[in-house]
């Protein structure tokens, strides 16, 4: 088949999602186009404020290129704000300042949950301009991952109405009307699919299902209240467009103890935060899905050599790859606004330099 | 030997911690003496401040024996501050409306953490104080725990200067200056011990160790920044006291996949927090230490219906007791605030009635 879009020099990424050899170990970083570099701060002045940037295709295809130009990375992640869908379910999202994202309507009751609707995609419209200005100035340099939340972290978010310390809200509802929650969920990961399908059309290449807040849940609550509506998610993605495969990969942030429950949920790759142990994780299930992560972002304040070896230590965890085996190399959270930028150079260097060896030759 | 104190009338709690036969599931809650309870408030209102609270024996056995009056619990516990040690080592504890604790003084730079030392026990009088006071006023009803935060959690505090989102600055030393860090851990974990000790001289009967903040730390950092200097405030504490043996349980929130390591330190027991599957937890570990946990408080919202299914299927999840096993019913972490006290009714009552089926007739 044929894509409007210029072939793809660097498939590293894609081809550690798909567990094929690769000749080095692929990096890219959560949120890595964001505020701890100077020119994006500097685009975002210009925009305005956080949401007109997120809402502007040139805008956010700016920002999403400029750690590349940066750095050399291993794939490109649309950006974007994790509370879009609802935003366009009708909740009005809005940032107040120091104090992240909130909404102006929240689902608190039994006639604002019944009245959920999936969003019109129409709506969202901006977010798949984004994707294809992305891929196209892209110019086939490195793959774009799309993403979006968990149904459940955007659940928390509707309810909760922002963030929050101890998900007491969100988690009420959770246990007094389950029926009330799971009707949420239904919503939510029909809108999810739909949406990440929509990316995948636009142009997205790997699509990404951020499970922020799952690691807050119970053991029982999260099989039934996370994981279950991302497995369904999952099952409605589109396997492949254009000919080529589209890989998944979901990351529920402290949901190491459920590894093996998430693996199998039908995703081709499970993120990995810094609690984990990358050789347990393998040995876990490394032969079933790719594994992403799991650098702590605090390492990124140390100084280069510091930096170093501690990627070097999770390389070596992971150990020699197999014909079964992949790996893409990524912190276990989104890199903080304080992080020193040159940092972020010592990181990807090291992580192409100390990585060829764990891999057989091409 | 001979003791001061009147003997003691339920045992089941230490009974449990040290894998003996008992007739029920004991239950007792972290932070069981708080602001949920509308007459701690009221006690705190007369103090005039959390510290003038926390600092007076007093006020401190009065808020230590309100939830025992309140609900037929199987333990109590000091109430006290986590920050105590720090304060007494000369940083300045003070607490800021709506913020939480805070320090004066901060752990920075090289010349603050070499100029820490260890505590004179004898600022912390007011703490042993309340422990003797509240152990004379329990006349025996049962068991008084002691606690401290980890040598790694006070770190946290220490150097961060209060709560964190990210531990930013904690984990800036931890990896730019391991030598500081250790530093200042080797001087925290004398002095938990040697505070422990006191607490367990002047009458508690078990103590607990409150690693709050040790589950934000990678793989590796984990073990090396935290649990082993609980290993070396365990080996430090007094096995017995007056003939009778003290038991040490260690928690450290979001640890869930480092159990077995964290139950080979030599503590009788291993708090869990919710995330962990107790079948699963009992399985690893549960023939070498008792476990304690793992209601997530978020349920304490919920009616007392949905409470006593929510307390069934845990005890369900620990199964039958033998002869290596013990487990004592509590929270993942600290009652919330907002909890309505007839929940803690309906916990404790479940507790009582649905465990008892469970262990085998004494």
């Amino acid at each position: 088949m044929s894509t409007p879009f210029a072939p793809l020099q660097n498939d590293t990424f894609l081809r550690a999602l798909r567990r094929q050899p690769t000749a080095y170990t692929p990096v890219w970083l959560m949120r890595q186009a964001g505020r701890y570099l100077p020119e994006y701060r500097a685009t975002r002045h210009r925009a305005g404020s956080f949401l007109g940037l997120a809402k502007n295709p040139d805008f956010a295809t700016e920002v999403t290129l400029q750690p590349l130009d940066r750095y050399p990375l291993d794939a490109a992640i649309l950006f974007s704000d994790i509370l879009t869908v609802p935003d366009a379910m009708g909740l009005g999202l809005y940032f107040s300042e120091g104090e992240g994202p909130k909404f102006e309507r929240v689902l608190r009751d039994e006639q604002a949950v019944k009245a959920l609707r999936a969003p019109d995609l129409g709506s969202l419209q901006y977010v798949f301009d984004a994707v294809t200005q992305i891929r196209r100035a892209l110019g086939g340099r490195v793959p774009l991952i799309g993403f979006s939340g968990s149904p459940w972290t955007l659940a928390c978010y509707m309810v909760e109405g922002g963030g929050s310390d101890d998900y007491r809200l969100v988690k009420s509802m959770l246990y007094q009307r389950p029926d009330l929650m799971h009707h949420i969920l239904r919503t939510n990961a029909a809108a999810v699919a739909a949406y990440l399908n929509a990316q995948i059309e636009a142009g997205a290449q790997a699509v990404m299902i951020f499970d922020s807040w799952g690691g807050t849940l119970a053991d029982g609550a999260y099989q039934e209240f996370s994981l279950a509506y991302m497995r369904e998610v999952v099952a409605q993605l589109k396997r492949e467009h254009e000919g080529v495969d589209i890989p998944c990969i979901v990351f529920t942030k402290g949901g190491g103890l459920w590894l093996e429950q998430i693996a199998a949920i039908g995703a081709q790759a499970v993120g990995l935060d810094w609690g984990v142990n990358l050789a347990d994780a393998r040995a876990r299930v490394g032969r079933q899905v790719a594994l992403q992560g799991n650098l702590d972002p605090a390492v990124l304040f140390a100084a280069p050599e510091q930096i170093r070896a501690e990627v070097g230590k999770l390389l070596q965890a992971f150990g020699h790859h197999d014909s079964q085996s992949g790996h893409v190399f990524n912190l276990g959270h989104g890199i903080s606004q304080f992080t020193p930028p040159e940092s972020v150079t010592a990181l990807v260097e090291a992580v192409h330099d100390l990585s060829a060896g764990y891999h057989a030759a091409a």
